[in-house]
């Protein structure tokens, strides 16, 4: 079997956003997308056209002639996925922030880690050359191959284990998942005033941005880094009839008090 | 007393972050800053040369020959510094997100609200043009006077009451201290397993700027919003030397997961 020197050719399992997100960098960094597989069929129409690619009917049933088979699919698939499919020469790779590079089939001669640290949304464009690419191989020429690829789209791309990757997809939920769930909390406070969520935005982008030149240790602000104990029974006062968020409001602002006095 | 029919002239109490960045603002907006009066000497000494203007010493002595004196004080100062100076004919606002307008002194004729619902940090310029600021005035003559002067430094003015206010400051808080707060657990984990928080910037940039398109609610991803228990068990296990952020953790991942049933 001819080795690969260079990553020319790729499939993808999986149609969701981090599929589409990844196939519209690689098209735009003039990669061919030769194949999809997806139980989603409208999903799949859409790639096929979008990509310009053609798409099986089974997992089984996807060409080996490529050289990187990506799984976009839900993390308790990749075990599975990755049974299931004769890749040949081709390296398998998934995409997952938090499941261990060995839960690709040991069978494999070539496994990796291609994971985009980055939230997709349907509909909204990311631009790519920012965005850190974690990369893993079994092999050293296996994560080499793969890093040669990450760069093709990225101008951050790190050789990340999978127990670090595992830490930084925890840190990702935290500062993703969990901010945007202070955001739906003040939406839903600020709705229930008819008052206006847009007024927070500004704020919502300089306290991202502040992370650009300072460390969020020094962009520490407000009413529990300062202690002020009348704005904190204030603020709780109003969350009286939100008891869970008065219960994090006061969580949180414990934690802040704290750091004051390490 | 002549009535003033335009805010020209202006003088400071405070010479904080929030009064300098205000006072950056209206010098950019071509106002005249008259006076200052503060406390903290060094800072004062920076004050009058940036902005030319002289400083007082004392909030007694302060001229009330200027349209405007405006409080950038702490909370708690509010009632007696504005008990303390004689305003003569011009109008006195404090810049505060929580305090009420009636925390001013009632024996000034005319009282008001100027508050930037914003983030303001030493040496970190902010474009004002979209910082919301928010008008209350004792008077409509004071409210409009206020509101003109607010037009020329943003555009984005908008006429809140000191209920609504305080409701604004209580999710700003959310927003801002507390999404910063989340970012700085995910800084000292990272640095405790020696990688590199800069890697999570676009994340964190990313989720604050998809609010300009979608709601909270349609951007909530993660292993909470899709109930993934095996994830979410993991990332538990990896905050076991944090007992805190496990709580932490596991009150907003509850949170996200009863939204789903709602």
């Amino acid at each position: 079997m001819k080795e690969i020197t260079e990553i020319q050719s790729i499939s993808f399992v999986g149609s969701g956003n981090v599929a589409t997100h990844l196939a519209h960098a690689f098209q735009s960094a003039n990669m061919r997308i030769h194949e999809v597989y997806s139980p989603h069929l409208s999903h799949v129409l859409d790639f096929t056209r979008k990509f310009n690619c053609v798409s099986c009917k089974s997992v089984q049933q996807l060409s080996s002639d490529v050289d990187l088979m990506l799984l976009c699919v839900p993390d308790n698939q990749i075990t599975e996925v990755s049974e299931s499919i004769s890749p040949g020469r081709a390296i398998v790779a998934h995409t997952s922030g938090i499941e261990p590079q060995d839960s690709l089939s040991d069978k494999i001669r070539q496994t990796g880690v291609f994971y985009p640290l980055q939230t997709f949304s349907k509909n909204r464009k990311v631009d790519f050359r920012v965005v850190p690419l974690c990369i893993e191989g079994n092999q050293a020429s296996t994560c080499e191959l793969l890093t040669q690829l990450a760069y093709k789209l990225s101008n951050k791309v790190v050789a990340i284990s999978s127990p670090e990757r595992a830490i930084l997809h925890l840190t990702a939920v935290m500062v993703n998942n969990f901010s945007n769930k202070l955001y739906g909390m003040a939406h839903e406070i600020l709705e229930r005033n008819h008052l206006d969520f847009n007024l927070l935005l500004p704020l919502i982008q300089e306290t991202a941005h502040k992370m650009e030149e300072m460390s969020p240790e020094e962009a520490q602000t407000g009413p529990a880094r300062r202690n002020d104990e009348n704005t904190i029974s204030r603020h709780r006062e109003m969350l009286k009839d939100f008891p869970q968020y008065q219960q994090l409001y006061q969580l949180i602002t414990d934690q802040i008090i704290k750091k004051r006095h390490e």
